[in-house]
């Protein structure tokens, strides 16, 4: 397990503090990256129902999961083996059963059926069905939403989860700079990506790579117009400018980062975006410290970006951690406006004020935790447009 | 487009067919498998919500999606651009307003709110929440369970597929490969890992690599008895045994398999393990062809390991094609107990009979399509137990 087990019963008490508070008596977690921040469970079996009940009055959770994952659950988890309780396989993708029936029946054994019972509304792997099937076989609890219950336990990092961010913003700058050293005219898009994924999960001598939550973006030339496309096998032109977004990951534990490069001289337009975004971000990071309003640093940003003229309507950041695919984010704060979160020491959040626009698109970004007095990014590559010049790197 | 206009809208045709045989006016896809096999699209955009809509007596669906990921639809898909639809960005992962509202919003406007309508219960990015805005928005609308309409449309593959996924096939082939070669006493599974990443994504001089839905499951030593781990830094030692399971993906479609591979000599369990499940694995392979019913090639394989004993509980196979994370499983057949599907032309699965027990675990695998007269594997890797002995491999 990445943390002792004092610490996995530390966020025990927080969620079981926070559930209290909402009037909650039993939370149902559904999202992986709640899973493992709570147990430590990590495999990828996500894509069938599994579980985390945390019971108000119990000392541990209990773990539901597919029988073949079982064992995946003793190895990982600091959970009892009676805690970890296998569901037989015939509930698997089936038509006519479903997981959440033998949950119900798990439930109602333990006598928590009528009680008042969380559940994730809105995370990925809580299925419309997974609701459906839970509200008919526990007819007498009462459902809550708690959706990002724990997730915002997860906003402020312990000492020990920020080494692992500072281990995985190690990788991300290798990573980046494997990818840009290979990008060249003639290069294939996939052996980038290729290469990419090698750096992020050899990671370093001392520390082995995790697969990130994010595949590398890789959008280039006419396709930074958009930021979420990934590689294909298309040869890289001269002229082309390549935005490089991905993350490397420790032990599950992200730190993303975007960069751009340029294949030959940039256009004139490009050199300008590339400084006026870089310049906002560095306007940004200036301004962040303890007590700071998220949405003071959107203002920042606007502010700085509308002196040449630009807006941008997306939001410009999030806060960063545990993930697993299909994002990295932590689905809590957001660095835009409205978002009244205050910072405080050991936030950490992904600030990725991208311009993806039509014919020329621009990314930097910077991870980065909050300190006492302001902020440390976990990359130290420069933030400008980096442009390769025949085979050398400027 | 990996395929041609006339291609999207056979699909799309078969899909109303179904909707009509359903009683379905208005199909909500929000499987990202789907969403691409209709209209292409492709992007890692899936952790924010999207959606295709497919209207019974409307020529092209409509694509609904981040106002960020628009350019990648007009790019990927075949859509008119005016049926690409983004909301805005203050939609996203927001505590006060949902993606769902906005969709409910424009049915309203093109007066499809009073319709039978198809949603995916049962699809990954169909969270609870979704579903609940949706009837909050549409309160005269009748919702249907649609979850694996489009899923069952893909189960037959068409000839150009079956290209794609030969092709994945050979992907496999070398990464497996690439790993196995790798393997050795004091080597990092995360090298291991690096290594087989680098193989699938960099694909063959002819064809790149696409990331598969799955990352390299790796578990090793006492890990066998579970399947789903992926990889940590520890170093393998001699005597280890190792199950790799992985899977070659091109343009979204995959060809997924599985081997093992020990460190030495094999304990005799192991080895005896290893020769009736492939034993098992071959038995059913020689009994697969069109008319045969799923049910009977899971009786072949517990009937041929019966015979030494042995029994095991979950299903051995599932039909697979294109796929996103988490799965490239289809979600409609499986090989197992009960399933009464009937084979037919170019269906394609993953038979992966994997004995992952206490101590000890084999896995060995084969996708294949199934052939006019039997059927085809994609790969050409020989089945048995794989032993490296000092540097070489047997």
């Amino acid at each position: 397990m990445p943390f002792g087990t004092a610490e996995y019963q530390k966020r025990i008490r927080k969620t079981k503090e926070r559930m209290a508070a909402q009037g909650i008596e039993v939370l149902l977690i559904t999202n992986p990256s709640n899973m493992n921040y709570l147990s430590g469970y990590d495999g990828w079996s996500f894509y069938v129902h599994q579980m985390l009940i945390v019971i108000d009055d119990e000392d541990q959770p209990l773990w539901v999961g597919r029988m073949l994952d079982a064992n995946g659950a003793k190895i990982t988890t600091w959970l009892y083996h009676e805690n970890i309780i296998p569901y037989p396989d015939i509930y698997v993708q089936s038509e006519t059963l479903h997981p959440m029936d033998f949950i119900a029946d798990i439930l109602k054994q333990i006598g928590q059926d009528k009680q008042s019972i969380g559940v994730e509304m809105e995370s990925y792997y809580f299925s419309a069905k997974c609701f459906e099937q839970l509200k008919k076989g526990l007819p007498d609890a009462r459902f809550k939403d708690a959706s990002d219950l724990v997730n915002w336990i997860r906003i402020v990092k312990s000492d020990q989860e920020i080494e692992f961010m500072k281990i995985a913003g190690k990788f991300a700058d290798q990573a980046v700079m494997s990818g840009i050293n290979l990008i060249d005219e003639n290069v294939r898009e996939c052996d980038v990506a290729a290469k990419i994924l090698h750096s992020q999960v050899s990671g370093t001598e001392e520390h082995g790579g995790d697969y990130p939550a994010i595949m590398p973006l890789l959008p280039s030339g006419k396709k930074t117009s958009t930021p979420h496309l990934t590689w294909t096998d298309d040869r890289y032109k001269s002229g082309d400018s390549i935005i490089l977004e991905l993350a490397g990951c420790y032990r599950r534990y992200h730190a993303p980062l975007a960069r751009t490069v340029n294949l030959g001289r940039p256009e004139k337009f490009l050199k300008e975006l590339a400084d006026i975004t870089v310049e906002g971000l560095n306007e940004c990071l200036a301004i962040i410290k303890p007590g700071v309003v998220l949405e003071e640093v959107a203002q920042t940003w606007s502010e700085s970006i509308a002196k040449s003229g630009f807006s941008k309507e997306s939001r410009i950041g999030y806060s960063v951690g545990v993930g697993y695919p299909p994002d990295w984010g932590e689905h809590t704060a957001s660095i835009r406006k409205g978002d009244r979160t205050v910072l405080q020491p050991n936030m950490t959040f992904h600030l990725i004020p991208g311009m993806w626009s039509e014919g020329s698109g621009f990314a930097v970004s910077e991870s980065f935790r909050v300190t006492e007095d302001g902020c440390e990014t976990f990359s130290s590559l420069p933030r400008g447009l980096f442009v390769k010049e025949g085979s050398g790197l400027e």
